[in-house]
């Protein structure tokens, strides 16, 4: 069979700092475009302060989510990266952390999602502009 | 050449609310089915309590392992995420530690792992049926 | 279109016991030789205390991940994986929080990836030949 590929990017800008925006309808709109059967969608956070990720689509636990980041990667004066002038040193573990890319598998032209999963962009330093990149590859 | 695509669900149902299962043969079972040369196997766990990993087939390791996820993402019953009734906000939390899968590359009909490299379910809130997704792509 | 899968192994020996080395550009002559224009390329460590991940170009970070990885992961002698004789317990963890691969997307013969995105390998247990594979997979 003919494998097919498929790109597209998607921008983010919010509003907070730090912020967790569901984006499975994208991924899903994105895999009708591409044409696909069977085959995988990367989809990868292409700034080194955002990620992404896949898990409970439920208010608390994005909150506790958050609370635990901070915890293991806290929000620090002291990073030797700011010596740059930057300040967003944690947010580049909390990328690390979290992950900045999946692989959405494609099965009979669906995302082949277990039933709580939702795919999620993480931003930690927000109020700029920053992309994701989907690419699909299949049959 | 003709790309070939493969699919195949791996059921788990733990009689321990955490474990750490070898599913390397299994994987390997499969790239036999799939009839794939050249390419990939993505392994991922469906459900979001669950988690994949690659790492040593060492049982002091996996204490480690267990033990560590515990302090990072331990048990804990004020998270936001039980107000929905759930008790499983840690097990949440261990999955974006450990990852929840493995893209597996393929190379000359075998599974392309180092020496030590191990696939593992991770199973942190175990007692029900859950899935894992096994994709292959490729020639 | 006619897939085609291209594989390739980089080999480390750092001399410190942990390290982080910018492949990039690795990456970006391989993509070269496998004549590849749209698809993916796995990027994977093939021993268990190695990583490799993408993050910012910048010693002061890359001096912030090591200081956190050792918090988070730190050396210590009780790991129960030392009494098979082995030292290195908390490189297994480093290459858990790390991540011991990442995908990096070609789009029209081009590596894809962010003005900020570097790919590096990590080492928490040098002083040894290991290997990372590559990948291609694409039309």
């Amino acid at each position: 069979m003919a494998v097919k590929s498929q790109t597209k990017y998607l921008w983010f800008e919010t509003k907070k700092l730090r912020d967790y925006i569901r984006i499975t309808d994208e991924i899903a709109a994105f895999l009708k475009e591409s044409g696909i059967h069977e085959g995988f969608i990367l989809v990868s956070a292409m700034h080194i302060t955002a990620g992404v990720y896949i898990n409970d689509w439920e208010e608390g636990l994005i909150q506790d989510i958050d609370t635990w980041l901070e915890q293991l990667a806290p929000e620090n004066p002291a990073y030797h990266h700011h010596r740059t002038g930057e300040t967003n040193g944690d947010a580049h573990l909390k990328r690390i952390l979290i992950g900045h890319q999946v692989m959405v598998p494609v099965t009979e032209g669906r995302l082949d999602l277990g039933p709580w999963e939702q795919i999620f962009y993480a931003e930690f330093d927000g109020q700029r502009r920053k992309r994701v990149i989907l690419k699909a590859l299949g049959i």
